[in-house]
């Protein structure tokens, strides 16, 4: 055999493994297949937390209580640009670092949030301020005079239309003033391989990259290679700082939780993207773990002490955000998003004992947003599995599901989630991600000619305005697929600029070490406003509707005469409405180049930022009154779902996922009363929910099991005890629920809570 | 008239200007060619140095020899990063600083040299060092882990080929330790326009680029333009600091010299390009000055008070370079080429009274290398300028003489020569500069299957080496084809990588500032060791070359039995090899793809480096023995030309231009009783051969007058006074000969001096 490691090494990291082709070259996947050991039992092998595990998150526990008495930031950093060696070895407490089984932290101290400038520089030092800190003047100088970042090369070269369209809120959420995330370094490889070996194979492909045509763009692939080499290096020395030597490969379950760990510190030490995910690692410690379990030389307890850690750290995840963003994203989420279970691709399920283990997280230490674990959802995954699954939603609503069987024959059996619900083959593809258009705005924009009703600014392309008495259905459909087209050139556009930029000046050295070089790129686009678009669509296709203009001949409102079908009712008319408008927007997508031969894709998804988006949209004439909040992501609008939560999640399922492959985001949040009498009952009825919704091919469900009254309860007494870790999960992440602002706090509430199923 | 600028504003600044197009948008051309006027009379009208000039030139000349005994460097900047703004106003003289006419220093003091780190942080800190000055660690912290520099990025992409062949000096001289200069911003745009104008020009290049196709090459150039006006801006500043508001047009000739030179020093605070040209300014700036002389608000006295201030400028340019940098170009130089005369695509003649006066210089001040003074040469110049040129060369030595009729029809009557002789559209077009490859070392290569002699490498492809007892032609020729063919693909790809990095991290904002936004680009490449390739081609065809074979089978020397034609005795032999060479070189490079789709261009050009070039390549089969000098540029090999200086010219001549577009660089030294015996004879002959060369074609000539006797005594006594400004023209510029290595003096030496015509 080829192998690729010498076998005086190997023979001792990889005793007792099989498989023949990832030994030959870097294939964890096939690495998980030969090995992982399926688990078809309960929950009962489960150990509780250790006194160790108790302490530690004892003390996090009460840093976060500091963190948020001080405003939402413990502690920034003003004087250190964050690298993976800029700082020496950090622990939760300096008194109880013997007790951590998994070591590193993102900076010097627990909570405190590095310098990290090369996104922007402004905002760098805008959310250091807005915490009260003040960056050294030094090291702005440095990001100001001699070192451009990412944001003001992005702001030199938007045209003054991209600037329009996204002061006017018609593109939003650009990732033009922070790290655009989204991708995942397959951190497994670390443990798998060691250093020394993943530094040798980029070496080799950095010899024959470009050889015989010597383009721009292997140009460019070869600096990137050189990067990747350099973070590489620097991982090595990061991990010496905390006395580990990672160069070659884990031996055992403790090392390869730590080594995997680094990989992934290494991500967050360097990038501060919006989305940082740990991906699709349970099933692959499972194959350590039980292999150690085997040998003797590790009990469950002890086992679960090393998942427990490895989450402690996932929980501890920070950056210091500027408040516009936090405005988008409330509640301080990183998506530490983390998968689990799946079917893989010979048939076999992949739930593993440590599926088991990482859930249990949940229970050892309470619930908590981060990680955001993801459950890779398949009808037939093992009955233990979902119930216990099912059980975890119901008492934490900490859980996100995500519909395996329509994922895995796109990306296989071994793709992450690399931010909500977005599916990349782990290790050999990379998101470009692209924030969302407002389509609902895009139809006003159709109503009167590109003119901003909020601010009488002409935004989009002076098309003649609709000026008939009653709205015509052929005529703002003929309109609204103009300003679509319109709309969407404009938003490739700038999102090819931003990427271009991002590569330039924040390039993702650490984790793309760590993806294959000739790496598969998706870019991503997005859906906001989803089925108020449908919804008005519908209003005006089966009810009459009358606009409202202002004295500048604007329409701000309507007057709606009789009933017309709504999205979220398992209503035909309305459905098939919504099915033609994602399809429309994304073959107006797949119409342009796309940056770098990326491969178009688009979502319905929205995160908290419905609330923001809705804000700076006017009246809509489904009956959505100027200003209110969208829907997130696919969701039915607020009251529109009149017949159940199964008829609505019949609606949101009939979206074909090969047209939004980026994610189709629901969030229901379902009475424990509809659900059943008891805990089992409940847990029993979810799964099989579950089951039916994912049947017909939907794509992604945010479970919440909870009454409005607890919500409204919390809202009031947040101070309470039982809420101080009171999770919720809202589109695309979980959030604690006092971490919200009010507004979106009101919106949760306002939202949908099904007692009839 | 649709003014481009207020008329408020122009008729201060433009009275008594004619002309429609050039008020209407950006043309200098067209202002030069409807305001200048011809000037066909003689030297008389010329005024000596003013006392001001006098104590400001002794003052220069005393830092130059304060500077000399420094070891070539009086201070160098250790504290501050060289930008528009970063220093406050410098003068030559603190005490002398009213007697300035035209102000403005690189740094804070004369003759100190900036710290300039964006081509390379290790070349900024080795070129202080060099000088026992020690850059403040902060900064090198800075441009080494925050933000990188042109020279890493270029070495983190280059394959291992690339290191190889620039390691065997097979390709050298590449600009990839320090900018690639040869970018000459149009700085009379500066004094036509002003600032204000420039920017809002620029401003509406950024307004309509990429705005329907947002491809990667708009973004690129959207950001460039946004770098641009920074730099336009950043003038402003710079100039408000000396005291002057340069938003607005010139007004006067004192003015319009003034914000020229605040155009020009813009450059040389911001790039340390290997050649920083000045461009074409005589005839422009003469127009001021003829307009101030007929207003009666100046005299020629202080007409040739602001050349001559404005030259000492140019004379003061210096920049930090480290050792193999003054290997390859010797004796500091920056360049700073300043043309004039030239024929106008009307059929005049563009000789000024300024033309005069810039020659005027080098005897008002003495000889001097700065600026590099060009005339662009024809028959049909005036006859007292040629002769008035001709007898600056005869007793100075420091001009070169371009040929305006083999260059107007490519470039027309504006055209700027960027380095020592290529020529560029001002501020229309930019030039890729390539230093060049090593056809000489090629051709050892060829015969010995691409294995470096000097080192036993294998550098080139693995062909079949020459095994035969004597070289055959044919298969020799079939051989050097195939590895010209290797070394064209691999050099191009260099190139190719070197421009993206440059672009990338060494922008060259404040000249490209100053030159049109969609400019054209042609990619020099350039051809080494040029006449001994050809004569070797003759030895093996014409005699019998039997090589010597070492234990190791490399061919290292070669017995020749027979004579054979040379290259530089009008023998048509030899010279349809050259031509061959030549044309065989350049299409070669014409079927690669060129970085930004730029036009490739060759040059036969070699500066001093002919010497460290001949020093790394074993022996040629013309005779030539390993380690010895080549010629320089197009320049015959020593000791061929057997038949006079005007058979020497003959065969360069025959060089068709116009597969060397960047220029065929000759330099020839004649002994002055050779030309005559008196001043006046030596002058006419000299005109008289440069019309009967420059007639045949020839595209350049450099001309020395002066015996090898001259050299050997200077050489031997440079502290003579005499010996001070001694200056001489190399390949490509001009040098104080003392300021050479002796290995170059003796090869100065060592070349043909012509005492027969």
């Amino acid at each position: 055999m080829l192998a690729c490691i010498p076998e005086e090494i190997t023979k001792k990291a990889w005793r007792g493994f099989t498989g023949r082709k990832w030994q030959e070259d870097i294939n964890v996947r096939e690495f998980i297949q030969n090995n992982y050991t399926m688990y078809d039992g309960d929950e009962s092998f489960l150990e509780g937390p250790t006194e160790a595990t108790d302490k530690l998150w004892g003390r996090l526990q009460e840093l976060q209580k500091e963190e948020r008495a001080k405003g939402g930031v413990l502690e920034c950093e003003t004087e250190v640009v964050s690298s993976l060696t800029s700082y020496g070895p950090g622990y939760i407490d300096e008194s109880l670092k013997d007790l951590e089984q998994i070591v590193g932290l993102q900076t010097d101290k627990p909570l405190k949030r590095a310098f990290m400038p090369y996104g922007g520089i402004k905002m760098a030092e805008q959310a250091a301020a807005t915490y009260g800190y003040q960056v050294n003047p030094a090291l702005i100088k440095v990001f100001n005079e001699y070192h451009k970042t990412h944001n003001q090369a992005v702001f030199d070269a938007y045209t003054p239309e991209m600037k329009r369209a996204r002061h006017s809120h018609v593109i939003t959420g650009l990732p033009d003033t922070y790290g655009r995330g989204r991708i995942v370094g397959d951190y497994r490889r670390v443990a798998l391989y060691g250093l020394d070996y993943l530094i040798k194979m980029k070496k080799k492909d950095l010899f024959y990259c470009g050889g015989i045509n010597m383009s721009e763009e292997h140009i460019r692939l070869r600096e990137e290679i050189a990067e990747q080499i350099r973070a590489l290096n620097g991982m090595k020395e990061m991990a010496s700082i905390y006395g580990f030597d990672i160069s070659e490969p884990a031996k055992n379950a403790k090392e390869a939780v730590q080594w995997l760990y680094f990989g992934y510190l290494a991500a967050i030490k360097t990038q501060n993207g919006a989305a940082m995910s740990v991906g699709r690692i349970s099933t692959f410690l499972d194959i350590y773990i039980q292999r150690d379990l085997q040998e003797g030389t590790i009990t469950e307890k002890e086992a679960q002490e090393l998942i427990d850690h490895l989450v402690l750290k996932f929980r501890m995840v920070k950056f210091a955000r500027i408040p516009s963003y936090n405005e988008l994203f409330s509640g301080d989420p990183v998506w530490a998003t983390l998968e689990m279970a799946g079917i893989g691709m010979d048939g076999r399920h992949m739930v593993t004992k440590n599926d088991f283990r990482f859930l249990h997280t949940l229970e050892n230490m309470g619930p908590s947003p981060e990680p955001n674990l993801t459950v890779l959802y398949s009808h037939r995954l093992p009955e233990p599995f979902k119930r216990y699954a099912a059980r975890i939603s119901v008492n934490t609503s900490s859980i996100q599901y995500e519909n395996d069987g329509v994922m895995r024959p796109v990306w296989g059996d071994d793709y992450s989630i690399c931010c909500c619900v977005s599916a990349t083959q782990t290790g050999k593809e990379i998101q470009f991600f692209g924030a969302r258009a407002n389509l609902a705005k895009c139809l006003i924009y159709a109503l009167n000619g590109g003119v901003e009703v909020t601010t009488g600014e002409q935004v989009g392309p002076e098309i003649a305005p609709v000026t008939t008495e009653y709205l015509e259905y052929d005529e703002v459909m003929h309109k609204f697929n103009a300003m679509m087209s319109w709309l969407v050139e404009l938003y490739v556009n700038t999102l090819n600029l931003i990427h271009y930029m991002h590569d330039k000046y924040y390039y993702e050295s650490a984790e793309m070490a760590l993806i294959d070089t000739y790496t598969r790129r998706t870019f991503a686009t997005g859906i906001a406003g989803f089925s108020h678009v449908v919804d008005s669509l519908c209003a005006i296709k089966y009810a009459k509707v009358k606009p409202i203009r202002n004295d500048d001949g604007l329409i701000v409102d309507y007057e709606i005469e009789g009933d017309f079908p709504r999205y979220g009712n398992d209503d035909e008319r309305a459905d098939e409405i919504a099915i033609w408008l994602l399809k429309a927007f994304m073959k107006k997508v797949r119409e342009h180049h796309t940056y770098r031969n990326s491969e178009p894709t688009t979502s319905i998804l929205t995160i908290t930022s419905n609330v923001v988006y809705g804000k700076a949209t006017g009246a809509t004439p489904d009956g959505r009154k100027s200003g209110a909040p969208f829907a997130p992501g696919a969701n039915p609008a607020y009251g529109a779902e009149k017949n159940g939560l199964l008829a609505s999640l019949n609606s949101v399922a009939k979206l074909p996922y090969e047209f939004a492959l980026d994610g189709i985001s629901n969030t229901q949040t379902i009475s424990p009363d509809a659900l059943g009498h008891t805990d089992e009952d409940r847990a029993d009825n979810l799964w099989h929910i579950l089951d039916g919704y994912f049947k017909k091919g939907a794509h992604h469900l945010n479970v919440n099991v909870f009454g409005v009254d607890k919500l409204k309860d919390c809202m009031e007494h947040p101070e309470k005890p039982e809420y101080a870790n009171f999770t919720i999960r809202v589109s695309g992440y979980a959030v604690k629920f006092i971490d919200l602002t009010r507004e979106q706090q009101l919106d949760v509430i306002a939202r949908s809570e099904h007692r009839v199923l």
